[in-house]
């Protein structure tokens, strides 16, 4: 059984976490808009990485085209996703995937990705 | 921004992983059977740490009741993942709450979980 602290190697430093809180953000993508989105990711600038209580994330590409991405990052707690999620970095980490949105809604085309946050506790390792 | 390999402590040693295929089991439960599902990861016996190409896993709570909760594991590769699933170690893990369903059929009640598996690759961290 693995334990509810790990080590972490990040930005050249060893780090002990606790994992207690998750969240994931389910996104959805046209067919087309898959491998922007994918890019988006690959090429993040990593703003979310400094905030304070930002344990660590991943992106889960699903096996089945159609079903969302999952965006799931873990935190020491609560309240530091919330603040994140009302931070410049949040904007600033967006701020590329925004602009696609605002962009196709400016053209009168559909939303290339719609999103979707829920937050959990984690309960068990 | 975190590697695509960390440091892990489990079973009193520092191994290093890495992760790059997740599982999701989606289990939906009876509000009254909550406390039991919770319990029976809380008490597992870690059948599952013992497989070839495990990294970790974790259970999500949702914040919301009704939502389902997430059993979150990583894998070395999709193989490892599929021999696991067939194998006595699955079934042996399984045990007690696959004993919980069949009592409940039996007894003509609804099922008081259940599960979907769904599976990705991490694509980005």
């Amino acid at each position: 059984m693995t334990l509810l602290w790990q080590f972490y190697f990040c930005k050249n430093k060893i780090i002990i976490m606790t994992k207690k809180f998750a969240a994931i953000n389910y996104i959805s993508c046209l067919p087309e808009f898959e491998p922007t989105f994918e890019n988006l990711f690959a090429t993040r600038k990593g703003a979310i990485d400094t905030m304070p209580g930002f344990v660590d994330m991943e992106v889960l590409k699903p096996s089945k085209q159609g079903e969302p991405y999952l965006i799931l990052s873990h935190w020491d707690n609560k309240e530091s996703f919330d603040t994140w999620t009302k931070s410049p970095e949040f904007l600033e980490g967006h701020k590329r995937g925004f602009a696609m949105l605002e962009q196709a809604k400016q053209e009168g085309k559909p939303a290339p990705m719609k999103s979707e946050f829920k937050v959990y506790k984690i309960i068990a390792e």
